[in-house]
């Protein structure tokens, strides 16, 4: 007689079923009925991290990539907390993951061992959807209902707990998990609206977020800037961005409160399309929060919970401009290869020369990358990441889920020295998954971005104490011996044509490779 | 005239009049002005960390050495989040800290700028006391507060959340901390009962934990256990215990629940000193989670808010003890020095042979160290620290805190390869504060606990994908590269004779020395 299914095998299977077949996971005791299910049900693809932030970062990476929710397998209050970070991010990306968080059995959580903690607590700040699955017999339509969470419109994070004795006891049977219905259409009067104020022959821009920065979407704005004279924007950050040679062309709003206000002066009016009003990433004494230019209105077409693409359509045909062809189409270009000692500029030069078709970028360059988008415009067809939730330490991990969405393409990561820091156990991963990703870490041994901030909060000539504590050259890291220490190539370049060679290598590798970037 | 005093200087203010003068740091933008402060105001040392992870633990090290709280320097909700396993350990630990953490200014909350998240809610699991500081001349109210609030015996996480404006806004001055009152005095009854119960002739234990682990209250416990015949034990985990040649010996309880219902069986009934009735670590299927024998009853000396010593010094009284000469006091033995291949045992004598006077020993050596009291109990006096919380990645961290506290003594942390990866960006600290701990690294290349563990729940015949998510050895960790890119002098060692040649250098180097030792 078979054994009969235990809650855990009932939770594998039910998000198999649901489409949930990746799972980045970094699993303890109370997770080792869920890991034994592992083996027995086929179809579940396991990642493991040393460290959370590197699980909960890849699930972002996953979905942006390919719009679907990835699991990941924490261990208890304070696995979950070690993820929470990246978590942070992916919820602000509205990235759809399924956390699956361990737990001690019910009964026994009551006697306070160790590792008891409120797991519920910890997971609420940055979740959507959270539940402790009582039962064995319950586990499966409570991971149905995740699912369902995690995928609901335009991508949430839900967090499913399970004590050990739900894991172990004995289960049902799958569940079944209903497929999410289509996003609504947005209302005439919205596309009116939006059409009025283009119309009105006051500045105005569209101002693009979300799903609608693919190809198809932004073809659409680019006929609506060719028949209206609009501008196009996206919001600083971007979840994915599909750009390079043939594609239209957006800036973003930069990061500098003083850059920011500029370009909204110019931008006028605003009509947003998955995107809300600017705000300021950080509040300045005697600068704004709110970033539109005075006197300037913003009308909103469509959110990210609504159908974008039908609504930029909607609007074009309201426009005439549906067969307007498009403005601002990048045309091909590839920068001449600078030479000499690496600067910001050489940098994005470089990466316009090199950047493969069909290149992912993980862009969290901070202050080094503030250049990289006019150089790299003219590159082929690529896509563009960015963190929308500003707590570093994201991009290697989410490059290890991008690559394992996309095995085909190559990631390339552009990394700080500080961010990386946070979430360098991802080299690891890359390692063991052979991931085809190529690292930059630009080393300025400061947190640089820092030292700005320190000027523009108020605060004039730092002492020592304090540029010490923005300083991470003392020792300075070597990144090379700490990619080897975790099995991944590495080299260094201190000049511009070591950076192009290292590039050639690293990407012609097929594997990860890291290029620590004197700048 | 002199500029006015901000917020954020009279919190650094506040904070070393209170007797807080450590802060350990990652900050951001939101604490550029506290950064600045420090340079304004003598008397503070900031200790940089390149993760929160590191921070947390450092504050909890410092405390468990000194008794007394520092302070951490923490960036909005994911700075605290990637903090919060540490702080789950120090919690655990009675371990006062006070958390500062900075948020956005409060007008520029509303606007969901990337970083906002619901801080107070991150905080509350892992804190004792949260409080959110509204404006800049209630911070150092505030401040006050939390310095109480993480001196409250014995011991509390306190969290303030310190907004832009409260910080860079004008202050009124620095607030006075009140000291805290002695610990309360047991009474008379207590002292009765438990003196009642190891005079009854049943078999009975005393069960030691929190600050009675220290010489002087050992010392009381050993005239008592002379006396009366008792026995001694200690929890599973201890914040410090003080042992070594001319202490009392005591043994933990251990880990695994077969083992603890022995050791427990044997123990009886249970005077309760500063520790609870024991339970085990996680719940198995058809195992207890209370381990005390069955039909054994407990009673409750003190609590770790009472004073401890006092009470068994009244209960030695009480049995006629005090001048009783201890039993169970440890005589020096330098175990022989093993040669060949590295086993546990063998790395448990070249410790007991190796181990410098007055040495801290952090240990999270999870499966490896389970057999190094018994050879390490005659070394020369030194203390003992494990993990009360159970979240792995606490050893390093913890190491640095302590050697700030006790830069005269030689730290030595004993950690496994799975457990050292989560904070790993503790050596950087360690090579830039050139802090004397020499951290041994047991490479067994698996999460080996939870090949034990799978066992335990009841997986039998684990398949291969189970095995590889517990499996950390492909590729293998090179822990000596990794400790060089982050500036530590690291060796390897593959038998008996090079980990004692290594741990010699490294206990003579006076600097930080990783040593990976292939188990």
């Amino acid at each position: 007689m078979a054994e009969p299914m235990n809650g855990a095998e009932s939770l594998v299977r039910t998000l198999i079923a649901g489409g949930v077949n990746v799972c980045f996971t970094n699993p303890g005791t109370s997770e080792m009925h869920f890991v034994a299910a592992l083996d027995k049900v086929p179809g579940m693809r396991c990642v493991l991290g040393l460290f959370e932030g590197v699980v909960t970062g890849a699930a972002d990476g996953y979905y942006r990539m390919l719009g679907k929710p990835a699991s990941t397998l924490l261990h208890l209050g304070p696995g979950l907390a070690n993820g929470l970070a990246n978590l942070h991010n992916a919820k602000k990306a509205n990235s759809g993951i399924v956390n699956i968080v361990g737990e001690h059995a019910t009964y026994h959580i009551a006697h306070d061992a160790p590792l008891t903690s409120d797991i519920e607590g910890v997971a609420r700040p940055m979740s959507h959807w959270v539940k402790t699955s009582p039962n064995s017999t319950t586990i499966a339509a409570d991971g149905a209902l995740a699912i369902e969470a995690a995928r609901a419109a335009p991508g949430q994070i839900a967090t499913l707990i399970l004590p050990a004795d739900t894991a172990w006891g004995p289960a049902h049977g799958v569940a079944e998990t209903r497929s999410p219905s289509a996003l609504p259409k947005v209302s005439a009067d919205a596309v009116k609206a939006a059409a009025a104020m283009l119309r009105s022959g006051e500045k105005a821009t569209l101002l693009m977020g979300g799903t609608c920065l693919r190809h198809r979407a932004l073809e659409l704005a680019g006929r609506i800037a060719a028949k209206t004279g609009c501008g196009i924007l996206t919001e600083g950050a971007n979840t994915r961005l599909e750009r390079g040679a043939g594609r239209v062309q957006v800036d973003r709003i930069p990061y500098v409160v003083d850059q920011a206000l500029k370009v909204l002066q110019a931008a006028g009016n605003l009509v947003l399309v998955g995107s809300r009003e600017p705000v300021a990433f950080f509040a300045y004494p005697d600068k704004p929060s709110l970033l539109m230019a005075k006197g300037a209105k913003s009308t909103k077409l469509a959110g990210l919970d609504e159908d974008m693409e039908a609504a930029l359509e909607a609007l074009a045909i309201e426009l005439g401009a549906i067969n307007t062809p498009p403005a601002r189409i990048a045309a091909p270009r590839r920068p001449a290869l600078p030479k000499g000692p690496i600067t910001p500029a050489a940098i994005a030069s470089i990466l316009g020369a090199k950047l493969p078709e069909n290149a992912i970028v993980v862009d969290e360059s901070v202050t080094t990358g503030r250049e990289f988008f006019p150089e790299t415009a003219g590159a082929p067809p690529h896509d563009w990441i960015n963190n929308r939730g500003g707590s570093i330490g994201y991009a290697m991990p989410v490059a290890v889920g991008a690559a394992i969405a996309c095995p085909d393409r190559k990631v390339v990561a552009l990394i700080g020295d500080g961010s990386a820091m946070y979430t360098v156990q991802a080299l690891w991963t890359m390692a063991r998954e052979r991931q085809d990703i190529t690292i930059l870490i630009f080393a300025n041994g400061t947190y640089n971005i820092l030292r700005g901030e320190l000027t523009n909060v108020g605060v004039r000539n730092p002492g020592p104490r304090a540029v010490d504590m923005l300083s991470i050259g003392r020792p300075d890291l070597d990144w090379v011996s700490m990619a080897k220490g975790m099995g991944v190539a590495a080299s260094r370049a201190d000049t511009c044509e070591q950076l192009a060679k290292a590039l050639d290598a690293g990407l012609a590798s097929g594997g990860p490779n890291l290029i620590q970037v004197t700048v």
